[in-house]
């Protein structure tokens, strides 16, 4: 199978380049998520805000153009289903950075606890994983390399959720003011729901894998 | 292709006005919901709620007519799982509409700020892009004006994105009991993602024309 | 096509024993649950919460084994996707149950309305329904004790909406802590997103009998 998929990639040249443009765009969108969050300076996090904004759009772009492929060629180098999933859950992934970003900003929240730092910085790891996973994808002969990066999303996943409920929890100890709480746990679960999406991606890898190693 | 489908359609006769009563359906309930959150007669608007909760069983009805069409027959005019998905899109937009509608009767809201109105009337234009670019798949001829619907309620869905942000924005500036807040939200978030469902119809029609044009 | 089926089932005899696995665990868990938010007793709940928290594990790795099946099996005894959908939304129920306990822990809830302990016995009820069906997958000459137990489980879980739309009207009502009211409601929306799922699961084996019978 492997042979065979290696005779069509002439064909299917459009279709890596995309994934990972999408994935460096992912990965991109990320950093500046994280130095969005950690920064204290209200105007530089107003300026990093506008920028991810600017990535959504650049991320929407992509996503739209391997859609068009997939609907133009009738020969896509792993089956249309599984491209179109995978795509589908890195762009859920970027628009979950944007909400969360989006939250921040439209609810003026000034002070971020350091769960939000930490989460960020696990969609980043994530981020990071999936954009290893997707270069890995030309040749399926790595694939023990995709493996490895989805077991690590795996535990990133597993990680996030843990500092979600701790987070949820101290919220509710410590913030005696329910509307602050709403608030944060609007930010909080953004991100959180981030890194589920980016272990969807990973679930549709390790079946393009699967099937086709 | 479109030749093709032609010569189809006599056997297809029974799927088509299945659509077009689903999308109707849709436009119905949707006048109903601008009524209902526009009224500020209270007697009137507990009728309207309760003409919201007629016309959801009837969508449901159509729901499941179609969903048994699909099962019976063999040939179908596009692909069975792209129906199955553009069906389902509009059953969830009915079901969001329903649930903004039972909110705001169970959490006793009397007093809707203006962008509830605002977003009920971009459910109503998406609704109606939807129904007429229903019609126009009986002959995918009109590919075009398909396309005009589905841009169209692109540009709406983004709009009600930002309606909603601003909404939530103002209440948490504006409105000072959290509870008020926690219910208000309930309905907003509803309602924009009645016009989310909306887009995922309007997706899976640009994959039918691709794919049929 | 059921004599059909009937033929390949010896090359199955992988799959139905893991569908029961996964609709056996259910049932566990659900019965574990029950108990969970019938105690009073804080110790006993907490120990019944750590025995979800374990059959959480089980399923998934029963999941994780069925996937590995499907992937690695070309002859089903259904569609693939149908048993993709079937076992995902097996898992979501165990996600969603043990969402609702981890939120109970998480925010240090001690009381709990008796509409939670309503929501969980509805949720039992839908799981031993499910297994039921489940079993009987194995000869869909009785698919008529399927086509009930869908029956049932759609009308466990419109009343368990009822219940919940009570349940959030009540404690707007008489509950006036802001912060009370967000904890309570995300344990409520756990249990009732978990009806859903059970609803997802039936609506899987409704499209398997009709594909099939």
């Amino acid at each position: 199978m492997a042979n065979f998929l290696n005779f069509l990639l002439p064909q299917d040249k459009k279709f890596f380049p995309l994934f990972e443009k999408a994935s460096a765009n992912l990965q991109a969108i990320s950093k500046v998520l994280v130095a969005m969050v950690s920064t204290e300076d209200s105007v530089k996090r107003r300026e990093l805000i506008k920028e991810i904004e600017r990535l959504e759009h650049v991320g929407d772009n992509i996503t739209h153009e391997i859609f068009n492929e997939l609907n133009a060629n009738f020969i896509t180098p792993f089956d249309r289903e599984d491209i179109h999933e995978l795509v589908s859950s890195l762009d859920d992934i970027v628009d979950y950075i944007h909400g969360s970003a989006k939250r921040i900003e439209h609810y003026k929240i000034e002070v971020l606890p350091t769960e939000v730092v930490k989460l960020a910085e696990l969609v980043l790891s994530a981020a990071e994983e999936l954009h290893k996973a997707i270069i890995e994808l030309r040749q399926l002969k790595h694939a023990n390399k995709i493996k490895e990066a989805c077991v690590k999303i795996n535990s990133i996943e597993n990680h996030a959720d843990d500092i979600f409920d701790m987070a949820i929890g101290r919220l509710f100890e410590e913030e005696k003011d329910a509307i602050k709480i709403i608030k944060m746990k609007e930010v909080l679960s953004a991100l959180e729901t981030a890194t589920d999406k980016c272990e969807d991606a990973s679930n549709v890898l390790e079946q393009i894998i699967v099937k086709n190693a």
